[in-house]
């Protein structure tokens, strides 16, 4: 007798395929690649030995072993809490209260990742509209996907996302009469995965004011998702696009330890208007009841001893010098090369190169076939855009610095020009055949 | 200028508030009260020590710190996913083969509250059936309300859920053509929450029966929730339901490191049938692409070197211990008192208590006051039920020996009659002064 079929709901039917998690795995599965496109962070300088310390400190005492062991409380361990509040106040140049936010506003989360989910969760039902900029980050496309969320985008340039041309889409569509459906704008503004690219001072201000200035009968909301912010490596410090919502209305600022400290301790936060921690806590009780204790309390002790922020500059170091060895090779590889570019991140993991429009970088394309011969990995930049917005560029890829060696960089950069050279060359003679 | 509102999505306008987070958290800001409420473990006998040891073993090699530092697979840490296999199997005394099962069935999870969450979200439209044991796990009953499911109960008896009562109500689902909206039948077969009941060996062989039997058009999935199953402490080792579908087709078999390890590490784990992984990879992927990946190294650690079987034979011991004290307060306190009765669990740590009709339990019923007045806190049971499938009862309670020792157990127990006495008192006295 056959098996009868499984009945799946629509959201797991809508819910595509992740790339990331599929470029991971082959990634973490043929060690002889080089993977300038899983978004991993450096290997070699993470923190095992401040994270030793700070788990034999929690567990030999019995008292705070207990309490790392034990469940925690949904919202989030409240050490830990007092201290993020703090830290995004410091990296704005604030107290707490001047930056609007108190450990009351606070959520932890299973890295940002679930914060991202659970928001999509608490404000969208299926038809209602966010606004990305264009491209984005392609998990968080995945998210609203399953959601059956209407995507619209805002075009990029050096500054970020063209707050200009979201004024005008705001205004097509209170035209439209569908303001109502616009709950949530969405941007990575420091150092934007898949970019690299940073939202500028003004368009930060900006921004606040055109979601202040369309929302009428409710409130449009900001996803700030600030995963990077802290692997700046060169300019001043920006404020947080939440500095300019000093009353916490109507920006959502999410951060992560995931870069910049260990991503196998899967902790982010976020801090939000108040209205909305009650039902994310509703929520997250679903869910999972809270994040994990004992990295809660890891991350809370590295904070408090200092090890973190110690760490982080290290670390801005050792980043510093892979975009560095990143921007010598795309030069050296491609600098040759009319028609192809690339964007010069100031922090963060990512480059965005776009390649003449002949060199298509989609999966399955020859250039991507060319690469994994060539043994080479990145992303196919197509994943970063959605297509209800129209054209979807094919020629462009998203390289990351993070796991890399700045020699494997190099290298890995040489075997993407053998790439490109390949296909251009049975391109020329497929033409020359025909 | 006053604020605009959030405008939330019809889920989380669902989602109600979670008692158990409720309970946990004024259990953890007033330690002057006895918790006989939450569903915390024995502080006392967490394994801090194993733990340590672990950490400090995989962060000491800088090859396997680095692994579990950094981003891991969605699925799960591959040596864990193959210790989970073996150790499901040998719980069953079968090797994996025979069981039906291999490292591709395998999903590891935050806790296995997240299983329960994801697996809803896979399956269930809004106005889809799920049938659960009545009384059930109250945050289970919370994911489904979030989701919009459809709740049927069947009732319990001193063999767990009445396969026979499952048999009517499918026969009648069928009769009304609603069967095609029966999605997934959920059970806690060991030492159930909140009642402490099993199901029998002949009932977890009809169960799978009885999908086979109903299933037409597509599968009617079992989802077996085995949370409490290693924490036994009298009775042969009973086989999973599982284990009566060696072709894996129909449950779906959700475990946890949570309650026989540590709370702290929020890990716990699935074995399903295969069709299900690569969706539930997909929505995983969106929720946080993979569980804590440093808890995961810890508990493969503690698998492999033998600590954990330790932990959860000494933990047995512990648990047994008090176990009896509670059964042993329950007699001394509530034995003089017919109308009284309770459930005796061969294993977990849960009691499920029934007063006379007289005395309501309801969150801020006379009863759950004086209670509180007496420093004493339980579980409402009325949390348990839910109201679609008709009659619920008000008098119930679940009591957890999971956290408070031997001592606090007595003393909880008279502080709990004390109420009792104290609510039957003001009744008396209100019906003599009518």
């Amino acid at each position: 007798m056959n098996s009868l079929p499984v009945s799946f709901s629509k959201k797991a039917i809508r819910t595509p395929e992740s790339p990331i998690s599929q470029f991971m795995e082959l990634a973490l599965s043929s060690p002889h690649l080089i993977s300038l496109a899983a978004g991993m962070v450096d290997g070699g300088s993470l923190p095992a030995g401040p994270i030793a310390s700070a788990v034999s400190s929690i567990l030999n005492d019995p008292k705070t072993a207990r309490a790392a062991l034990q469940y925690g409380t949904t919202q989030g361990y409240g050490p830990l809490i007092g201290h993020i509040v703090e830290h995004v106040a410091k990296l704005d140049g604030k107290t707490p209260k001047e930056l609007g936010v108190s450990v009351k506003d606070v959520l932890v989360t299973t890295g940002s990742q679930q914060l991202l989910y659970m928001l999509s969760e608490l404000l969208l039902d299926a038809g209602d509209i966010v606004i990305t900029e264009s491209p984005s980050y392609f998990v968080y496309h995945s998210v609203l996907a399953g959601n059956g969320t209407r995507v619209l985008t805002v075009p990029m340039d050096d500054d970020g996302m063209i707050t200009d041309e979201l004024d005008i889409l705001l205004e097509k569509l209170d035209r439209a009469g569908e303001l109502q459906r616009v709950k949530l704008i969405y941007t990575v503004d420091y150092f934007q995965n898949p970019t690299g690219l940073t939202l500028s001072l003004e368009r930060r201000k900006h921004l606040v004011e055109i979601v202040e200035k369309y929302a009428k009968k409710q409130r449009i909301l900001i996803l700030e998702d600030a995963a990077y912010r802290e692997l700046r490596y060169e300019g001043d410090e920006l404020p947080s696009v939440k500095s300019f919502d000093p009353k916490n209305q109507h920006v959502i600022y999410a951060g992560t330890f995931s870069k910049p400290c260990a991503p196998g301790l899967k902790t982010g936060y976020a801090l939000m208007p108040n209205e909305l921690i009650e039902p994310m806590v509703r929520l997250k009780g679903n869910h999972d009841f809270g994040s994990n204790n004992l990295s809660q309390h890891i991350i809370c002790k590295l904070l408090e001893t200092g090890d973190y922020s110690r760490h982080v500059e290290y670390l801005r170091g050792v980043y510093r010098q892979k975009r560095d060895a990143m921007m010598q090779a795309l030069d050296a590889e491609f600098g040759d090369w009319l028609g192809v570019y690339w964007t010069r991140p100031k922090g963060g993991m990512f480059v965005w190169l776009t390649l003449p429009a002949e060199i298509e970088t989609s999966p399955g394309s020859k250039f991507v076939k060319a690469a994994l011969k060539e043994g080479v990995l990145y992303i196919p930049g197509e994943f970063g855009h959605v297509s209800e917005s129209g054209h979807v560029p094919k020629n462009e890829a998203r390289l990351s610095f993070g796991d890399a060696t700045p020699k494997q960089i190099h290298e890995g950069m040489q075997r993407l020009r053998k790439a490109a050279d390949s296909v251009l060359k049975t391109e020329a003679m497929a033409s020359g055949a025909a």
